[in-house]
């Protein structure tokens, strides 16, 4: 047996369920996701969902020459076989590799499938495979990304982006993350970084198990503003940050030069990096982890873990493309979310509302 | 025998001249000076010259218990044997991890000597240790950077920073600098992004004989702005100049998102990257190469190689924190300058002023 955060006893025998969105039905999404579906040994121990339009996941495994024969359930109510699909319908019918605006719609459609389904305690976790976002903002539907999507959707201020990969593992989170590079700094000010902080810290010990959780935290500018002569938001902000939150007994380093906080002697006994912004702290988290990283969304009250590529069009519903491709990264993704939801405990609305405070 | 740019045999039997300048001497750049020096299989096959006080060297070598017995020679002559010291005064004694304004001026008259041994044919390349710009600008000195002050000092209107590292090997060049990150969407231009491109793909042919470099261009913003909705200067002035340097003929690909770009199957066959700032391309280049890799300056009319790395205040002048520290770094860019220097030929003060063009 495991507890939950409110304490609630769960059944160690009970698989969790594990909610998979398709995502982008012109993207790689549907494919992947089939392609998880069809390993029986991925799936080891957890009830997976599918969660897209039916018959276009039919059409899919069809291309893909893979069997799908999941359970179809209704919305509201919790899975009791191993594989299962929740149908959320398409406006139009797909064309791999071309995006339709008349589909954003739907895209969120099954996002808001999902996230209902986690909280209201139907499914432990969520995992998202890509959308696009050009095409949902093109059809007028103003969309910067799943992360701020579902703080929104669940009232949450703030959430923290972490991307997890590599091996050794590496795990970066983003103060900031999908804004034009040119309003970053603007963005770096004291209560929303403070607020990261406490939220990485908080999951890091709750999720991920870490009694006491070693930060290191990244500068703002190139070597970390080198006493104010290339920058000064590390003296006007980051560092005061950082001094008020030791004495709150958080365990952070830094500001640290991005470039060489990202060496082995540095990285040595940190938990976890707390980058500035996304092209700081990603390109080695990806390169780290082969393109195989994980994104987890944290401070949601939900899990929700996600692959941190994109809906990589030319190859969507193409076996010649896809033979031999590996789903790792929504494996990994997958693998992860279920071992936070073992950790978590049964998911109900109940406890779902107390983590979120 | 090899051939220079400007068509002069060079007798292949006479060994490159490599001057290192000692940089900041409260930090390690002498200790590893110093350490380089003695190790002779490092300098096999080229003549090492020290700049730097002299009185200075002696006490660091006595320091780390490290045999040095240089040839002094004259500003103005070329080295004769395989060690040699050129003497800069000190205007302060130093003391190793403590900065002193006192001796800004002397960092700048050690940088200057190469420089001018360089130009003037003595020397055939520099390889500079670490100096801090801090205490430069502290001590009323406008310095930015090694790159900018060379580039000032010979009149070369715009140079471009190349770090090298890593296995596969890594080339990471940066169309800015040192400079703070808001401001470095403004310094993304036509002008100036064209001549990047132009200098690296030219030294990537001259410096390293690759006939047609291929080159990575990153976007500037998270995923390359994502047709727009993430920043607009890829769509303003990043595609428009690969657009027009595609019909010139030069092989590029771009703009891409900077963290997949950094995957091996998008890097396999490329000959360089071309990250937008500093903390885009560099994290990656010292996480792949262990905090070993090597700074170039492309589009000087000299050979200069630089560490990567910092004055590391702290471990300077330390027997006990040196000992069996490898000066991986210095040695990797002594050697790179060496090859390069061998490539390019003879240095003298015509072909040196037929290549800036």
């Amino acid at each position: 047996m495991t507890r939950n955060a409110s304490g609630r006893p769960r059944q160690a025998s009970e698989p969790p369920v594990i909610a998979v969105s398709c995502g982008e039905p012109a993207g790689i999404g549907p494919d992947i996701g089939l392609m998880l579906a069809a390993q029986p040994a991925a799936r080891r121990g957890v009830r997976m969902v599918l969660v897209g339009d039916a018959a276009m996941l039919a059409r899919r495994a069809r291309r893909l020459r893979l069997a799908f024969d999941p359970v179809m359930i209704p919305a509201g109510t919790r899975p009791r076989s191993s594989l299962s699909l929740l149908h959320v319908p398409l406006a139009r019918r797909e064309r791999p590799g071309t995006l339709d605006r008349a589909n954003a719609g739907y895209v969120l459609a099954v996002l808001d499938a999902v996230l209902a389904g986690c909280v209201g305690g139907m499914f432990d976790a969520m995992v998202t495979a890509p959308v696009h976002k050009g095409v949902i903002n093109d059809a007028g539907m103003p969309f910067s990304g799943h992360t701020e999507y579902l703080a929104e959707k669940t009232g949450t201020a703030q959430v923290v982006m972490l991307l997890v990969g590599g091996k050794p593992i590496l795990r970066v989170a983003l103060a900031t993350t999908h804004l034009p590079l040119r309003a970053v700094a603007d963005a770096i000010v004291a209560p929303r970084l403070t607020r990261s902080i406490e939220i990485l810290a908080h999951d890091l010990r709750s999720k991920f198990g870490i009694a006491r959780p070693r930060i290191l935290v990244a500068g703002l500018n190139p070597h970390a503003g080198e006493s104010g002569h290339m920058g000064r938001e590390e003296i006007d902000v980051i560092i005061p940050v950082l001094k008020r939150m030791r004495r709150r007994g958080f365990l952070l380093e830094g500001p640290l030069p991005a470039d060489t906080l990202f060496t082995p002697g540095v990285l040595a006994g940190a938990d976890a990096v707390l980058a500035m912004y996304h092209d700081q702290g990603l390109p080695v988290l990806k390169f780290a982890s082969f393109g195989h990283g994980i994104n987890l969304t944290l401070g949601l009250p939900v899990i929700r873990t996600s692959v941190d590529h994109g809906t990589a069009l030319d190859l969507a519903g193409s076996l010649a493309k896809l033979r031999g491709a590996d789903p790792g990264s929504l494996a990994g993704a997958f693998r992860l979310a279920a071992d936070l939801a073992r950790r978590a405990g049964v998911a109900t609305p109940r406890a779902v509302s107390e983590r979120s405070r």
